[in-house]
């Protein structure tokens, strides 16, 4: 890993991929398809792109219980731990309605509702990814949205991998399809004969599930669009290195962009960590991706001081942040932007991925500077208030209207003053 | 204004406008020139589109100061009751950092954080719209953001109008811009020599403005991209037919594509309504546009109780809707889906536009489904605190790396693994 002095250039932002033309019209092409054909394209899209034959779309009660026996039960009691921490977390994000009453009558405020639909889109491929299913859905149903779907692209044989149906089934989930790409994209924005519509569509895909998003938004709303992950360490010289090279390769492995970055104060630990790197990479079965994400986005920057190494750390505004330092707690106050901060030794950051609680659909690319991790508050918006007496009215009308006046809008300050007449 | 059955199409969605091929790359052109050549680009276009010939881009001091020469003393202090009332009712909405702790050492949480800087777009034109600066500027404010900036078009004298002006010296915001349109846009989001860029861009423009901010999403922030104003109300047969005329012609006088909606369970109101609709179009100075609106996208709906009209509101999902019945206050935990509820005979829709205190800044176009009014939140973010301790990892970690062998991610169960050999 090449170490780099603190006045170096420190940004770790990648141009988000928007796709090739032909990746975009063909997203075009598919979703005007499932418009014009519903049902139809999907079985045919699902046909030709997944190598599936489906005879029905909806995965069947029987196909939900039948994928417990292909799961081992160590695993199915650490998915249940793990949901019980995600719930209990996000349980405490909730917000009530509010109001609040002025002694003229007024009464004024948020009244928050869940969504009512949202759709989980959930990758296929080799590794099945309970964790993304936990971490979307659970959100969801603790906002309290009514209808909550999932979609996945069918294995070639028309399964789903069992670990996506048992995850489903410990959460309640009964509503999935099996379709994927583009197209499941497009069923949930506009429906289909057997896909009824949904108000929000969540969750990770490839480049055209999320060309696909990014189409049907404002149709529907959509959550972020995620890069490549990136992982930051704040160390000081009282780090373990090993520690922090298994924390970098933990983010390495996932994709050659990502990135993997160490800010220490500690020439010594920049230097064995570097050397720690290089060690365990040898020995782990993504050793290729892991490498080429370290070569082309691993850093590791010497700054002078955690004052200085802190303001690297918030210019790169990373999804993830670790901090190893002597007294980790005391920094957190002095970091303005992160997803997710990792506290101290025993925090590595596949502690919050799989179990922990908080959410680990987090803001990439440094737009932590403004974005924030998935919460309940996404699944769920507020409307305001406005009850006002005819005192009030009476005791400022005047105001409101001089004010409508003022901007030129003549039945604005109308609306107030028939109001005024006392005609009723 | 036409009567129709609830059997009718209730649709009131228009198409979002996403602009003319000519207008997008007249955007892409002006972004391209401000990112490559900065305040000389800003110049000259100002030059170009606004006709001020500018010396200075930032408004002075004196400027400031002089603007209150030009606005009544009524106004400002209808202005100063505005900020107070939008203030009061913004800081309730304001939300604490939160951490849990458990037996076993670990430490959850949410760090709430104020984005750094914001910049709000002033549309210029014939009217200035004070309301509007106060509706962006005061939940940033409450939020805590440090450095709030104002771009707003110059006249062709290369003056701010004093209304604009004013509001931002009653707001205490400094630093503004005489620059408009995308060029304003480009300049927020990439900054040049003058203007230093913000992290997120809210505010109201024409469709050059919204292009513009479409086009630097991801780079920065946006609010959402607003639709035509809607009102929808809702009413019985206790209803004034006056008020409510009143109303809707309120949001017609918007503009030709604004939509004013009636859904009521009486004929008698709906009758009444349409004549006093014709009436009080005659005298308004904005007939032209109001006619047009309500010629195109006014409608009165008959339902056959309030059960099917509460219906038809949540399938509209309006930006305002005002309810008008015997028990409005009962409804309000029936809608689903409304940007604003206006409660009662005395709270028409220009209440909340100036003085209330609410955000006018709703969700247009069917998006009140999934989107909220501007508020506190969407000027803070959240970032997640994990603090796991060693206690917690060695009970937890062997689910941890099960869980992340499940999902073929050998990396990450290795970091755990290494903190659970006992190396410190």
């Amino acid at each position: 890993m090449k170490i780099v002095s603190i006045d170096a250039n420190v940004s770790i932002r990648r141009d988000i991929d928007t796709g090739t033309e032909m990746q975009r019209d063909a997203v075009d092409n598919i979703i005007t398809q499932v418009v014009e054909q519903g049902d139809h394209a999907l079985f045919t899209l699902t046909k030709t792109l997944d190598g599936a034959d489906l005879k029905e779309l909806r995965v069947s009660k029987e196909e939900m219980e039948a994928a417990y026996a292909h799961v081992d039960q160590d695993i199915i009691i650490a998915i249940r731990q793990a949901i019980e921490n995600i719930k209990d977390f996000h349980q405490r994000q909730k917000r009530q309605s509010w109001m609040t009453t002025k002694e003229d009558g007024t009464i004024l405020g948020q009244k928050v509702t869940p969504l009512d639909s949202v759709g989980v889109y959930v990758p296929g491929g080799k590794a099945a990814y309970p964790s993304s299913i936990m971490m979307n859905v659970i959100p969801a149903q603790v906002a309290g949205v009514k209808r909550i779907v999932m979609v996945s692209p069918p294995q070639a044989d028309g399964t789903l991998p069992a670990g996506v149906l048992v995850t489903a089934s410990e959460l309640g989930v009964e509503e999935i399809y099996k379709i994927g790409g583009a197209q499941a994209i497009a069923a949930l924005a506009y429906g289909t004969e057997s896909v009824p519509s949904v108000d929000k569509i969540t969750g990770p895909g490839n480049i055209y599930v999320a060309l696909a998003k990014r189409a049907v938004f404002g149709k529907v709303d959509i959550d972020m669009i995620a890069g490549p992950s990136e992982i930051v360490v704040l160390a000081d010289e009282y780090a373990n290195a090993s520690f922090i090279a298994a924390d970098l390769l933990s983010q390495a492995e996932h994709d050659e962009r990502a990135s993997a970055v160490l800010v220490t104060t500690s020439t010594k630990l920049a230097e064995e960590v570097a050397a720690e790197v290089e060690k365990q990479l040898e020995t782990l079965p993504k050793k290729a991706i892991a490498q080429a994400s370290i070569r082309d986005y691993g850093v590791i920057y010497v700054a002078r001081d955690l004052v200085e190494a802190i303001e690297v750390v918030n210019e790169l505004a990373p999804e993830h942040l670790e901090i190893l330092t002597e007294e980790p707690m005391n920094l957190i106050g002095k970091i303005r932007h992160a997803g997710a901060i990792f506290v101290g030794p025993y925090s590595s950051e596949p502690v919050g991925d799989y179990f922990a609680g908080p959410n680990h659909v987090l803001p990439t690319n440094g737009t932590a500077r403004f974005s924030s991790p998935l919460n309940v508050d996404d699944f769920t918006k507020k409307s305001s208030i406005i009850a006002y007496s005819k005192a009030a009215l009476q005791a400022n009308g005047a105001q409101i209207s001089a004010l409508a006046r003022l901007e030129g809008l003549e039945a604005h300050a109308r609306a107030i003053d028939i109001r005024l007449e006392g005609k009723q």
